[in-house]
């Protein structure tokens, strides 16, 4: 892509990057082994989980950290690698604003080292999410139906409530009220909640993985973003394009969508 | 199809049925005065409104009445055509027990007359509930959506609660439990309702029309029935399967589905 | 279920089924030696491949031996079990009209028993293309959408074939033409076919697994009946089903629909 | 609805636009007169077909022409309006390479006047075919599906084929190849075409008006983004945005989606 006439003179540009794992062996982390394996531009040199010393990552020669543990191990874990120069691809839930503002001071400290953290890895749940937003303002009417299998214990899906979220902010934005309801009897509500005055509907049905669909409405037409999510092989193509992408990000990024160019 | 080397016998075979329209300026029914005038084998022989007096349908010599009038009138009406030899075919709403009841006694003194009172008139909605409840005992999950205009002010619409209380009786029957759920925090719930302990969950669209979803699910699989009712001529197919069956089904029938063949 | 106080007078009502599965190891073999190992009313006893002999069926007491096998093997391994009076649910492909009638022959000569060949085992497949049959000729318009992972090498899939030309019968029985078309420009034809006059239209895309719709459309409404497939196991209910129904229905079947009670 | 305590001073800020309709008997365009005559910020002041003189365009005083007349008649109107200096919303088609050169020549004589011409004033269909073009470089697979009432002449739609195109260009830009596609027997085709490698399945079915679908696959997940036009209503709100926005936009405007801020 750039022509790079000066490879010559910097040859890492091509060369892999190599990339440890951190809680190698749950669900994720050993999908991400896997997708870490498979990828040509990527060197898999270290895998951990909670027994193995944080020491082996400066052993390996990591340049970047997929953190993929549990939210009480996350925040030492990244701390570490910020310490020791080594960029970070965060998927573990628990960073809350304390935790949050301690890693930006310390980002501060080490000025070279980016840190992604991501609720999402779903690239096409990224986009949704998105889409949503920007689409929010030009319709008169919005819901959004999330779809899962019947051992979530949670309804609304916190995907499905950050998109409701974001709707009801573009709405407010845009001077938009409520969407219209003329509603008289709605005796006692199926699964699902209002979010910021979003209608969210959840469903729950064997068979189903994760599943999202954001409805919009206006006279004569309605425009719908659907992701459907089968399997969690589908957030690697996100982990991958966070390792790809950290090193020339320095500081805290939160959230895929900022390192995705949406403006073509 | 019948051969009818005995039409010259049997002249009445082909000569297309002579229909009258009751309420014949409201929505529905000017839809019907329309449907009828351009069906090759129905003549429009007879319209009323409310002013009109009922005494022009013996004089028009109807053989159907198609009765798209209000709760207030229907029973009148259609207890005049059955005293008359007036077949029916009724889409207005408002006919309980006692009204079910007390046509039936009259229907049991004139032998002949056939009357069809359908709460939907939609080919389509009539073979989603039919289907919805055909299936429902072979899965572990099921539940409705439903999706109307923003000025609909019950929810969940009738057609949804009836699928839902269908789905509930065959699940019942088939000795199948709730469908799966590990729900814990489902704070307040979107419009919609627990239907016989079938989630119907309702959304109102500004753009929308009428269309309702049944969601079936099994391991590693999901059937949806859809139907999308985009402009109420759809109801006008069904409306005349009712004027063409109805004189040779004498008695009371309840439900367009027993004028449709479902067993091919 | 039933409490059965009787079951010291005929014990074998509530005793498991022993089943036996043919070629074990292979991908829908082995989902069926886990799904029969899973069942409450289903004893494994035998698991056999291709080195195995079947005289391991004899000897381990298979009531019931379910085949998933090769074209190759299918008949005489289905023959040998008809032989020793061992029902049979297969769902190895290859039979054709000629092994049918060799089959049709052999079970005359043991009228006690039973075989189910089945081309499909979802049972939500198998009722996708019967609402599809039944509606069919509801409807002035139908087209078929498949959509499959970008590795299947056929198109359309076989059952988008099949619940073409069920729809096709449908329609001509019921002397309907061909779906309305007015298209006059139509350069060359993305993936799919023309069925018997009805348009299947094959959507290949990665992330997919075998997913089915069928479009109906009258003048102002659409129904659809649409089948989703995310895994493999969703094979396994409806093999059960088989092995649960087959004992008591002796001779040949073809097609699960027949197991299955479709006129609730 | 800001609140505008300086409204004596400038109070040109509220007043409503002044607006003709050219071609005002059509089907679009006496949509465009009921709208602009329900819209509380524009003053519907002229209303022409082609009988009548352009120059009742300046007697009128109109600011904005909406122009819905006929590819051979556009161009003269579109002229005289930016002689005029006023200012045009152009749904018209027939604006080919010649024709858009010769006005942009005559535009740049009229410094202070602006022409919207917009191939499609769906904001959902802008929308759509947008997020179409963002997401594609994205997903390994794509593929678009359109369905439309069995009376259009051409297949696949214009919008359809647009947005493959769009599609094309963002994966090759993002140097992707064609989406995998392992297909061997493919007998012929059904209705639909490859644009620029992109497949686009056509659906005609009875009962549809306008529908899209953009499919998305990645391993294990899919991105669908669908619209659906029920009404031709759903375009005013697109000829809104441009009566309301021309005026402070000269020059030459080729789509509506450069008056929509899609960065939100």
């Amino acid at each position: 892509m750039n022509a790079g006439e000066d490879v010559s003179e910097n040859s890492t540009v091509n060369e892999p990057v190599k990339v440890a794992v951190l809680g190698a062996h749950g669900r994720m982390g050993s999908e991400a082994v896997r997708a870490v394996d498979n990828a040509k531009d990527a060197d898999l040199v270290c895998t951990l989980d909670h027994r193995d010393s944080l020491q082996q990552l400066v052993v390996s020669g990591a340049q970047v950290a997929i953190d993929l543990t549990v939210p009480s191990a996350t925040e030492d874990n990244v701390r570490f690698c910020v310490a020791h120069g080594i960029h970070c691809v965060v998927g573990t839930t628990g960073w809350d604003d304390e935790r949050l503002a301690r890693l930006e001071q310390l980002l501060s400290e080490h000025p070279g080292v980016g840190v992604l953290i991501a609720p999402n890895f779903s690239i096409g749940a990224v986009l949704a999410m998105r889409f949503s937003a920007v689409a929010a303002k030009f319709f008169e009417s919005a819901e959004v139906i999330e779809l899962h299998h019947p051992n979530k214990v949670d309804a609304p899906s916190g995907t499905a409530a950050r998109t409701a979220a974001l709707i009801a902010q573009a709405r407010q934005d845009a001077g938009l009220g409520p969407s219209p309801d003329s509603t008289e009897t709605d005796p006692d509500g199926a699964r699902g909640a209002k979010v910021d005055g979003v209608s969210v509907h959840s469903v729950r049905l064997r068979g189903l993985v994760a599943h999202q669909e954001t409805l919009l409405g206006n006279e004569g037409e309605m425009l719908t973003i659907k992701h459907d999510s089968f399997d969690r092989i589908s957030f690697m193509s996100g982990v991958l394009l966070g390792v790809r992408t950290v090193g020339s990000r320095p500081g805290l990024t939160h959230g895929l969508e900022h390192f995705m160019d949406l403006d073509a």
